[in-house]
């Protein structure tokens, strides 16, 4: 029996959607009469924080409130979009949260930690952030949100591609980041759930291709530092034990090369117009791979995760002109 | 009697709404926080063709079929988002269309404008393209669409604002950018004929300001050359004769400094999670002037025009960090 079902995704989605945006589908004329095939975007970073990530983490904190679980004091420890969740969440229910994190956290993350409510506590090192989340996680009354390896976050994350099918009908094949895998775990679980046709494809960064080494090796490989990738969403260093199981059950893990992630990103910000971040372009490559194995025309769903990026990879990701190269995929 | 009045605008309301998307209204809850005022988006960036020019073309065009003066050929001149605008509404409409262009035209925008069906035809320079256009036009059975100088096309931009004040009610002021004038026309026409209190304020960039020095001198100045500016859709020569009384009307053209449209083109598509382009952002310096002189909590409006960036553009937009500065505008 595995630990999170299409059941669990549902519960999930009648749970949160009073407190989350209903994010748009879009799609480009252009692109699709370039690739041949239709391709429907997800727009999660239109979703509140700026990602997905407010769903597991409201889903958790509203589902302990439910079974009179719910702490009076919610922690977590990131630098990233699920700090930012986990604050946004914890004051949505009224509750004190804090948020342990390196000191490298950019300035806007943490001025938008503390806008949505909670107190940010800074450590050296990211190390150090994650051993005081577990000590202050010991106190009574105090509840630990974790980023990926947890069946509720799990289940919260399913719920993208649950409101996504919705809306958009049918599909033959869904396309999502892997980090630590709770987002492409969820989507799995829901899109098989639904019809066992649908192809469910990861895509993770090259240079950080721990999941991808995980499942070919059918053990939890470790990177040994947090990869300098333009994916920065999908730098986590492990997979988890709740989510590694599905993860193996994933059609393919697609690993992309930096150049590839910048390629696609500008595109996808070009042509849908929208600020959408690297980790959730890079699985347009593997889009681009799988409809090149396709006889004839398909509809697929990409997750566009999130749209939370610093200066530096901005200015990375267009330091170089990709919007020259028109996108002839199937060649 | 003004050549464009409240009217013209509701009756290109009607005309032109079954062909275009209805953009949504955005806001940041974080601007109008560190604002201390309530800051409403008109997101045209996500209109079709990514600009607010296919309200002008098509206004002109469906004019002129009910008028059965629809000639079978369309042409234009332009290498930016009017070139763009135009072959969509010909081609929606079952004409033929030819756009007169610069050998300069980014490769991407000449794409998109054969992809919208026109045939583009390029010449050495832009000027030798306008000539062109010229001699095309005088030919039997066809029709010029202007960029901006001319009546239909101030009314067609003006339903932008029209569309915006239907969803969000009343507003304290309303921002747009300068460019031929067309946009910020139609604006002031729609704003004062519903409530003449409301301020209506222009933005152009300061070295191409020919709209600011125009307004003080009475007289329509004309920049010697086109201004390497952040604001390319703004870069226009001179305003029209058509355009520029009611640009006398506006109650302020504010002058942007390029480090200006820059910093707020970053926190835009930072804060809103769009791909506005800086011709766009620019307002928002306007915004904040005004907005340093009122007593009271005010809710404004802004023209968010178009969503067109070369790599150019946004490798120069990012390549300094003006994310570490979070906007305290009103010390």
């Amino acid at each position: 029996m595995p630990s999170v079902t299409i059941k669990d995704i549902q519960q999930a989605q009648q749970r949160i959607q009073p407190y989350i945006s209903q994010t748009p589908i879009l799609e480009s004329s252009l692109l699709n009469q370039w690739l041949g095939h239709r391709v429907l975007f997800k727009a999660e970073c239109l979703q509140k924080v700026g990602a997905f990530k407010i769903r597991g983490a409201l889903n958790m904190l509203l589902k302990a409130q439910e079974q009179g679980t719910l702490a009076s004091h919610i922690v977590a420890s990131s630098s990233g979009n699920h700090a930012q969740a986990v604050a946004y969440a914890a004051t949505l229910l009224g509750k004190k949260a804090t948020v342990f994190s390196g000191q490298n956290i950019s300035s806007v993350k943490a001025a938008a930690t503390r806008f949505y409510g909670a107190e940010l506590k800074l450590y050296t090192t990211r190390k150090e952030a994650d051993e005081q989340v577990k000590q202050a996680a010991s106190q009574s009354d105090t509840l630990w949100v974790p980023p990926f390896n947890h069946p509720d976050i799990i289940a919260g994350q399913g719920t993208v591609v649950a409101d996504a099918l919705t809306q958009t009908g049918p599909v033959n094949a869904i396309f999502a980041p892997v980090g630590g895998g709770g987002l492409v775990a969820g989507t799995l679980i829901y899109a098989k759930g639904l019809n066992p046709n649908c192809a469910v494809i990861g895509a993770e960064p090259l240079m950080g291709n721990d999941a991808a080494q995980s499942v070919r090796s059918g053990v939890i490989q470790s990177l040994d530092a947090s990869p300098n990738t333009l994916a920065d969403g999908a730098a986590t260093l492990a997979v988890g034990q709740e989510t590694f199981p599905f993860l193996q059950q994933l059609d393919d893990i697609v690993e992309v090369e930096e150049e590839r992630i910048a390629y696609w990103t500008q595109w996808l910000q070009h042509l849908l117009k929208i600020h959408v971040e690297p980790t959730s372009a890079m699985s347009m490559q593997a889009v681009s791979q799988w409809l090149k194995k396709q006889n004839h025309a398909q509809t697929v769903l990409v997750i566009l995760s999130g749209g939370n990026i610093d200066q530096l990879k901005m200015q990375k990701i267009w330091q170089t002109n990709h919007l020259e190269n028109l996108p002839n995929l199937l060649i």
